[in-house]
């Protein structure tokens, strides 16, 4: 069996191993535990029963004590990105790396899906995408004696803003609003970096076109009051959060209903044979986006998955109070 | 909203607090944890997501924790005789005690259900009870000087056979095996304590029949060989475990199929309006008998039973990982 790694997908593997089936965990982001770990690791949950608070990593940590027994394969960085049926009906999965697996069940746990950029609605912004225009900075040093545009009000603008104020020629900070959704903190700093004049500060504002020819070289800006400004710029840099997207999984010939995939309440089983669902990314009549939800829909998983891994074999149900817990 | 109190039960008082919905704890133990904390209190359970190890009353304890801040009332060691509907569709629910609660929803989370001692299948049995036969042993000074015979191969029957040694008159100890279930030490002491005449010990041997005018006089026993042995007997104390029953439930005009209860699998409905059903008692589709699994069955009831006690109000439904824990 394979996964996408989540909070759900690694109980899931514990799920599994207790009827002795051996799990693949494939995840895109370089750690488990999906937006858990990488999004909010330090944010307390109440509502993990019989964990009155824990954080987002500790659960994680948990978690990946309480599969490591049975031994799951980890592919992590990678991205599923195609999955083909053989004629017995087993499923070899590609990853965007070119990695094949070779999995009787596979199970999709892939919470919101990959967590992508949300993009400002401009005509032609995709022709400027690696020529000027990009929605994160890996590299700061090549804004070094540019002109840069951030846009947005939230920590990643804040902070690049102040951060590159000491690097680019010219910074310029464009905000819909006129308050900042970041810290107070670090709002406070780029106020006193535009007074002074280390920063150009345009608030109340909007994106709404690019231009240039091979690549970007002028923004044009639409204040509150209609008046249009246009801006010199080497680089524009969006930073508008990120928004969840269900990417490759889109194209696996599988039901999506409204970016989630509808699977049987029974089983939480989608409508490919052998392709199950669980966790965030399913949705049936009555689901919940819980963590909680989803680790009973990894149980309920398993033992349908049973048959198409074992076909010969019976599934005895054993309580873990009663039989201790199997090795693999 | 008001429960009978079994680990789901407790973990459904905190998916009602996030919906600001207060309940009201009904059990017959006399303390919550239902089953858990009743049979077998430190046993270790592997399954509990989060937990690679945990025990039953730890269990109890971090779920009484989280729940605490929603200040459940508790009705402890009485039982829900029955179960009545008002004209508005809410319910009146009474103990045997005669404590009486009005509530808007009634949550059932008993677990197996009461658990009754298992009774040897023989003739005019339940005409001796409480004259000279009984399932379980409040006070053993009654034995003093006393013939009694203890049937069973188990931890209680060896405790018990070992302790009444030193105060019955003759004490016999009947079992249907030649070797014990319980704990080898206390086999041992058993053994021990027939060679050296202070008790009675008959192996392969079943009861068969008893007899007596207004009380128990005599036990017919019957080994492997057939032959028949007559003991005297003042008392006769089966000791054959526990069996789950669903008690006066039955009486509540719900579906039952095989001891369990039907519920809808979208919210754990019953199909009397109002009524709930999670966990081990109910039964669904695809059911799986695991804690974690009425976890799950608890939150969605929550969301369900929402509309019955505030039937005015939208309900919203928020993380607690974003808006923390409410109070109530």
């Amino acid at each position: 069996m394979h996964y996408r790694c989540r909070p759900v997908g690694l109980f899931a593997v514990f799920e599994a191993g207790l009827l002795k089936m051996r799990c693949h965990v494939v995840d895109v982001l370089q750690q488990v535990g999906g937006q858990l770990a990488e999004v909010y690791p330090s944010k307390p949950i109440y509502d993990i029963p019989g964990y009155p608070e824990i954080q987002a990593r500790q659960l994680i940590e948990r978690l990946m004590e309480q599969i490591a027994s049975f031994r799951p394969g980890y592919t992590l960085g990678e991205r599923v990105e195609s999955v083909e049926r053989q004629t017995d009906g087993s499923l070899v999965i590609a990853t965007n790396d070119g990695t094949q697996i070779a999995c009787k069940v596979l199970v999709i746990a892939a919470g919101l899906g990959c967590f992508e950029p949300r993009k400002p609605n401009i005509d032609d912004l995709s022709k400027y995408e690696g020529h000027g225009v990009s929605y994160m900075i890996k590299d700061h040093n090549v804004f070094e004696n540019k002109k840069v545009v951030l846009a947005g009000g939230g920590d990643a603008a804040l902070d690049w803003a102040i951060l590159l104020a000491d690097i680019a020629q010219k910074i310029t900070l464009v905000h819909r609003g006129n308050t900042f959704r970041g810290s107070p903190d670090s709002a406070q700093k780029v106020v006193d970096l535009a007074k002074q004049g280390k920063m150009d500060l345009i608030l109340e504002s909007n994106l709404i076109a690019v231009n240039g020819q091979e690549s970007l070289e002028s923004v044009l800006l639409e204040g509150r009051d209609k008046s249009i400004t246009e801006l010199q710029a080497d680089y524009l840099i969006p930073l508008f959060g990120l928004s969840p997207h269900l990417g490759p999984i889109t194209n696996w010939q599988l039901s999506i209903d409204k970016s989630a995939i509808p699977v049987n309440p029974v089983d939480y089983s989608t409508d490919s044979e052998r392709i199950y669902a669980i966790g965030d990314i399913n949705t049936y009549p009555g689901k919940l986006n819980l963590i909680l939800c989803g680790f009973h829909e990894a149980a309920l998983m398993a033992q349908s998955a049973f048959k198409y891994v074992f076909p010969d074999q019976k599934l005895s149900f054993k309580y873990t109070t009663v039989y201790g817990k199997p090795t693999i």
